[in-house]
């Protein structure tokens, strides 16, 4: 077998997990695809794990109900792991409201492979962007259980790295991840 | 976004599935891993998807039933899709005993970047390795619907590459995979 270690070789870098979490409208997305661009640039390859490729795909079949959105984190860190085992970094971009939740998908994966990127923007500005009209629809009542206004959101209390997207740029915001993400994959 | 194509040019390879489909027994485990370990010692990057690190893992909560190996299937095929998007080479290893089952995959996956390699062995000579000695509880009556003894194996009806691993050697297996394999993930 080609094991981890020796893909981690090949491509020339150290296999992690980064585990974007916070509300809708928090820029999760905005920074996972930068920091797969910026890690790309630089020579690293990276897969973007998100409600976009997981809910149209092998998470079709999952609802929202309690047990649904458990089982989604479950499949999700489940995929991560075999990323990782093959050398890759995941960027994985999920609202993961819980911290019973998120301990689950470091189990999976392994703690030393997890990296925990909190976007600490407040409400108010996520609630603003709505691009997706989600907030919109959840206070007309439309979406019942939307993380933030009917369903809570638990703070993080260890991230690994903590971002204000609402203060800090797309740039900035990259940046303050890449100083520590590199200390991390660096092989 | 980093694009698969950017991804498989990053990579120096083309980005298929190779799906292994046969009995228990039949080598698929042993042609994966070779098959892995010639890929990579030529500079390509592969992954092999298997039951050991599926039923492990992310389908950990799925049977045996005929609606339980469909969603198996299908969530092999979804993860391997993932996986040819970030351009690399899935190595799946399955019984997949239907042609049903096989369509299915094919369909999740592409048809353009699936390669059904089919491991012609006679039942006996599976039968007579039994690694693992299913087989013997499979006729002890210890095993139900197991594929070749009380369920049925569908031959496939036109494989990419077959091969006849009770009268091929795993290195003439590995040789005659790799003349076709090469072919289409030379970028």
């Amino acid at each position: 077998m080609v094991s981890k270690s020796l893909k981690e070789k090949f491509l020339n870098q150290k296999a992690v997990v980064l585990w974007m979490t916070r509300l809708s409208g928090s820029g999760k997305t905005t920074l996972a695809e930068n920091l797969e661009s910026e890690l790309f640039s630089m020579g690293y390859l990276a897969q973007i794990l998100d409600g976009d490729n997981m809910r149209s795909g092998i998470n079709k079949n999952l609802g929202f109900s309690a047990e649904d959105r458990e089982e989604n984190i479950r499949r999700i860190a489940e995929i991560s792991r075999l990323f990782l085992n093959c050398g890759l970094i995941c960027i994985n971009s999920f609202i993961s409201p819980t911290n019973k939740i998120r301990e689950m998908a470091k189990d999976v994966i392994g703690r030393d492979s997890f990296i925990e990127i909190f976007l600490n923007a407040p409400i108010e500005i996520c609630e603003k962007r709505d691009v997706k009209g989600l907030y919109k629809a959840a206070r007309a009542g439309k979406i019942k259980n939307f993380t933030g206004i009917d369903s809570p959101y638990e703070i993080p209390m260890h991230p690994d790295i903590e971002i204000n997207t609402g203060e800090l740029s797309v740039e900035e915001s990259v940046e303050k991840c890449m100083r520590i993400i590199i200390e991390r994959i660096r092989s």
